[in-house]
């Protein structure tokens, strides 16, 4: 059960409801009656409460909880001893979440500007938007319908942000224009000059970064990010892309659709990535490549060729994951102790 | 001599009371009464100021310092010229970091909410604590006794801060429990969503995050970190850990008491360090996995797999520490040049 | 073109002054009255816009350009049609980035500062400069001439700031002494406490952090970096070193005179680079080692050992870059398989 002090649920509700909300098979009529008020693992579930089960390693976690009801499949829950109460969805965990959305929605807004943020007369902002204390909304801004501006967040001259949009506390997005319930969590900068140089007799000049960015419908950005706009031509963020915190964006990177960015990864400048690229945490790849659509990058791992469509690589440089799993394993082999364990040893 | 610009010495104290504080041996009867007033490196220090001698290797400096006090060991106190007054300590690194304290106190807090602050009525603050300008305390937020939230900092509806805690400028926090003494620095976000999926039709739907940060007495947090909530369930950081700058810590993390997590370190979600366990620089932890107390995790390192406690890993994939060394070793001999240089080839 | 929602060009200039300004050869009498309004790319630009062509790979698209001037060398120059209008530069990429930087000026300033600024009245504000909504000046501050102080700027006490300097909105700056010509991004913390500790009875003790941090005439520094300042001594970041996005420099770091460090790098405590020398994107430099000037560190890599003047690195641990390209391939021979591309494994 959640923290009342953070999370208060928004029910009850009957299991009809939510089935029906969700698109799950409908329960029976008995069933269709329980309330539901809350989510909970397995373990800790009680009376009142709905509970996954979509790993058949926790057979006996599932028969033993006290759940009122179990988000499962038809196939894991042929264990469920008599009398359970089981929900049916095709995907259990996509269920499961939804169901999570209905009892905890987001926090509603209250619509209005504080006193304590500066908005310029020429900005425009939509019905419905909330403007926290200390936000800047400078010139000729426009916010859409239903969005939350937090706490001292600065939206540059000429930014664009559209319906239902969340832009955390600290942000400074400037030369940019957002799609649509997009989230940007806290102190993420966007749209900062690109990291482009010639050199000059005394020193460094910087290449004019005269670019945008161009972010998605759905996108969400972790904390603390950094996304420079394009020196010529802009950096694109597809729609559904998400990225985790402490991420870095080169200028003119194109993302595609529904990719997955973890944590601390960095891409440099010009890099396109095709849609639904996994890239895992602390993952660097290299200026100028492509990396095809749906291929993953494991995390850690550094890229200095282009990757394929499908493909998946691993290592410093990147190779395909099974090419760095024969070196490191053949790395082992040559160079390692019988005696060798993969931790005790010091 | 620090810039008194910055840092002004709050002495002079004399040595017999300074000895006392830190739990030195008492000095004799005439040196006890030698006034200090800085602290200073052997090399620089002069008449009114405290040195430390804590390395052989420096013995030359030693001898020739102009410290009035050097703080050492009586092992290395053989060393000393006659009528050098020495200080002697069992720990002379702890002892001199201490007689550093007493010299440079943290600055004095002036008690009060400046005007510019926004702190909800029903927020509790207490005795000697100091709101600055900008700082947003929410609904429900209850702040322990002289602590000092920075400007721009915000406290989100019911954030807990125990007493003496320290919060940077622009740190947003949120859902999170945050113990004594801590000190968390400028543009740290704490208490963000984790990042969790799950793969809908149209796209991905995040899962629920309903956990809270939780963390301990004496904890250090640098800049720019980003510190997700859990998910289900909390994340939690053990009393006297510290972390540096640009520190990434996924949403169900727990680390131990007094573990020590080096700048732009990243552990990704669910995994649990033990007590004391050193990470590295820009080393990665893979989710899910267990670090076992005492463990050491080299800078740069990627983990991905279990470490035993008081293991010691290192590399990409993390392998005990001397199995590294035979392969990076390895590989110089099977591929190395023999006019191969460390550095100077190009 | 850029959008101009947020980049307005300051022309038209007649391209003889253009040509002036930037100490190109003069153009013919004719084509020097040539009005230039913009600058495109080679495939984009039209009537009014200068172009550059600096890459023998393009001239197909150099020859079919309608550009109305392009930038070129005398060497690539012969291979326009006849006609064609061109400026001759001996670094037409220089040549070109200030004809940028002519069409496109920094935003003028507006002087003065906001009210919703804290400034304390011991602060020196030097003629010109714009202190921005929410940015806190503290006692003893010292602000040169024609700076901007973006939005929520923190300038703590005796932080001294050189004429025509950018402090970027939710900056933290401390204990820091700034030349001139500076431009310091969004969210970046300066001055913070290095991460120094000992071990005491009850858990770690902080060491005293007593330097400061001394930046250079013309350093550019990133989107959410941390440089904490030095122990005892110093941090020092040389002139004309640029740094990019969330980058992470310890305490009593030395960086020489035109460093380019890349995104996501990290340089540990005490390390010295001499002038000049370029590290890759989220390269690590372990502590105390020395950098000569002109060293090369490839993006990813983790130096562990000190590089020699002029010399390139690349690995973890880094080793010269050719020893690591033998290495790379070897072992791509040793474990590789026959039918093993580049990408497509998976």
């Amino acid at each position: 059960m959640a923290d009342i002090r953070f999370f208060q649920p928004s029910g009850p509700f009957e299991l009809r409801y939510l089935a029906e909300q969700i698109g799950a098979e409908a329960p029976s009529a008995e069933s269709g009656n329980i309330l539901i008020r809350d989510v909970g693992a397995l373990e800790t579930a009680g009376q009142g409460d709905v509970s996954l089960f979509c790993d058949a390693r926790y057979v006996g976690t599932f028969i033993e909880s006290r759940a009122s009801v179990v988000v499962t499949s038809h196939e894991l829950g042929r264990h469920a001893p008599s009398g359970r109460c089981l929900l049916f969805a095709a995907e259990p965990r996509l269920a499961f979440a939804r169901i999570g959305h209905l009892l905890y929605p987001e926090a509603r807004l209250v619509p209005g500007i504080d006193a304590g943020a500066q908005v310029h007369p020429s900005a425009v902002i939509g019905h419905g938007s909330q403007i926290d204390a200390g936000a800047v909304i400078e010139r000729d801004v426009s916010i859409g319908e239903n969005c939350h501006i937090g706490y001292h967040a600065i939206l540059g001259t000429g930014v664009v942000i559209g319906d239902n949009c969340r832009i955390g506390a600290h942000a400074a997005i400037s030369n940019a224009l957002i799609g649509r319930r997009v989230e940007i969590s806290c102190s993420v900068t966007i749209g900062g000059q690109g990291f482009g140089f010639v050199t000059g007799p005394t020193g460094l000049v910087r290449v004019l970064q005269l670019g945008r960015v161009i972010i998605g419908d759905d996108v969400e950005i972790g904390a603390n990010c950094a996304i420079d706009r394009g020196a010529n031509g802009d950096t694109e963020i597809g729609a559904g892309t998400v990225i985790d915190n402490l991420v870095q964006i080169g200028h003119n990177v194109r993302l595609g659709r529904n990719c997955v960015l973890s944590g601390q990864a960095g891409i440099a400048g010009s890099t396109t990535l095709g849609d639904g690229v996994m890239v895992g945490g602390q993952a660097a790849i290299s200026d100028h490549l492509t990396i095809g659509s749906g291929a993953r990058v494991a995390g850690k791992s550094g890229v200095m060729r282009d990757v394929e469509p499908g493909g998946t690589v691993a290592g410093y440089p990147a190779v395909p994951v099974r090419q760095w799993h024969r070196q490191t394993a053949g790395l082992l082999r040559l160079f390692g102790r019988k005696t060798a364990d993969n931790s005790g040893e010091t």
